[in-house]
């Protein structure tokens, strides 16, 4: 049911974002802002990171795309976050939701539910948070995952059914799916679960990637991509950290140099081999 | 006094994390909460974020530990981590104080001395930190301290006896006492010091590893083993950076390799070389 | 017109901080806090951060300098760092303005313009910054620069006299200027803007270089010593970067190593290159 995404397809997404260099508005949590502004300039894109919704209002006009990350959300953030989307709408922008510990945690269930609404380009989680955003049952543990991606493919494509978007369910496998089409990465490493706010910055991805998407279904091709690189850029730098019998610290400095000097052979070699 | 703390005991605290991976509920500063969550994640344990009181209330309940650090404290943080704190105390969870820079700084002692009567398992601080909040006349300077461990010893049992609770006092030397009984770990490195948020990133360390505990005696131990963990881990790293001529940037991303790689027969030569 | 910056000065500057270890007080953008307070460990000075008013107030008072940098500037960080600056100018302490994206976003050019008012020590900026606060017509696109430093250097001298103050204008050159000298630092790399808050550890780094002068004379040189240190650093980091075929992550971390074991040869023999 799921086709396997191809390198070449992934490798004309990467060109335009090395041509576009698109801006990212990220508002995000206060965990990952620094990792993700770096993953982005890694990857060839550029970030803008703010926390003030009347200048959100501004910089949503004028960004690429936008990011909204619930993971460390308060009060004010909610209202920020609220009138960032409005003003990315209103000005035609894409925008991404990345909904971490959804149906756990009150403020942000709230939150992620009325901004489901508003059109979102995408929607990336892992299983727990895109059961949780479904309406099924799941047990989240805080921003990890217990369930695996192929039991939230059925959720993935009802709720990307229910908010007319795309949704991106990421784990040892990623699927990527407009409900209708479904593509399937298969690349990345564990080491990927062992530094925090890989998740939050492949989001942040996502949207740089779909920002240069010119209809829904090159949306969908845009995100596969986004999942695809930074898949690849997690297999070359577990390589690397593995041979050296290093540790999760420098894997997330191999994950930004990978990242940084991906080319297409690299991602040809290891997209496909996935493929049977 | 201080009884060196063992290796086999940090051995077996060390392998009841990895096997219980737990779950840190971490309010902590916005300078250190990317590097806390990457050293729990090395040190297999598990972080989780947030910033709003009503949503901590929830997740203090499930996690295994709660984490309370006053480094860039306002005041919605203050009234947030109150909340977390009682939800903590209601479940039945450890949580472990770090009075960045108290004594010094009016909001964060006033709410830190409010703290104290809310039953923390363990506090963890600087010298400086440890005499202020004793009560003691101390010289602050911003985080760092201008006091050695062993002039704050007494100080720190002083505060154990009277906060009923474990205060680990870290510098050159680390102290860990409950007031009656003190362990001591030799290990470590002047490195760690030029590094940000190494104390605050040990404090959730502390954190994880009393949550394995199931009562005060061992509690006690398992303070001492985050502290011996993290130092040997910090020696390991230092070692590795000056053999290459490196600098500060290459210390903490081996500090984090050492404690995602680290095995017994590190921690046992590093410790055992330290006994007298 | 703009004098080379020798490195003989660079260097007695570079000594003093070493020396004297001046503590800045950073109230900063919530991207850019960790690798700042690292960037400060680094380069043998030491951070502060906090988020409070009234605690600002306290320690404005015993720090060495005052950094504002209004990157993610809400209206409570705008009231706090108004209480900063104003009890920095209280104790004589130099604060140093850093107006990211000022001229584009509402809340923060209300903000820097109010605070031009408040005898800044220096204020560092980019191109489209600097000529947006000196009230010329200036394109912004987020935290990057669309035009040059050399474009900007009329801009900075007009800026410099109208607020009484020393700017520094950053890019492939750095221009520090008080209006009536201009001094030159032609060192850094390109791949410096490849990793997020490059320019905002900068201004930290001047803020802690400028504590330690005695009068404006050496205020401009201090400026200067500290871009100078900070590109020298930079191209340090960028040849080993390439050499080894690694990325921005790797670039990063060599940055801040190259800052702690920089020597008297590396910046001699990298500042004098440039002299033709």
């Amino acid at each position: 049911m799921a086709q396997l995404f191809s390198s070449q397809t992934t490798m004309s997404y990467w060109q335009r974002v090395r041509t576009e260099v698109p801006l990212v508005l990220c508002m995000t949590n206060n965990v990952v802002t620094n990792w993700t502004a770096n993953v982005l300039l890694a990857a060839h894109a550029s970030p803008a990171m703010l926390d003030d919704g009347s200048e959100a209002e501004v910089l949503a006009a004028i960004a690429s795309a936008l990011l909204i990350n619930v993971g460390t959300l308060n009060t004010l953030h909610a209202q920020a976050m609220t009138q960032a989307v409005a003003s990315a709408q209103q000005a035609g922008k894409p925008w991404v939701l990345d909904p971490v510990a959804v149906g756990l945690l009150p403020l942000r269930t709230k939150l992620c539910c009325d901004l489901l609404r508003e059109s979102p380009a995408v929607i990336r989680g892992n299983p727990s948070e895109i059961l949780a955003l479904a309406g099924e049952t799941s047990q989240c543990r805080g921003a990890d995952s217990t369930q695996g991606s192929d039991e939230a493919l059925a959720a993935a494509r009802h709720l990307a059914a229910k908010a007319k978007t795309i949704v991106v369910v990421t784990g040892a496998v990623d699927y990527i799916t407009d409900a209708e089409h479904t593509l399937r990465v298969d690349n990345g490493h564990s080491l990927l679960q062992r530094v925090t706010g890989t998740g939050c910055a492949l989001s942040a991805l996502v949207a740089a990637y779909v920002s240069t998407a010119s209809n829904k279904s090159e949306a969908l091709e845009a995100a596969a991509s986004a999942c695809a690189v930074f898949s690849v850029a997690g297999e070359e730098a577990a390589q690397k950290t593995l041979a050296r019998n290093e540790g999760t610290g420098s894997f997330a400095v191999y994950l930004l140099d990978a990242l940084a000097t991906l080319d297409e052979a690299t991602l040809k070699k290891r997209m496909e081999r996935k493929i049977k």
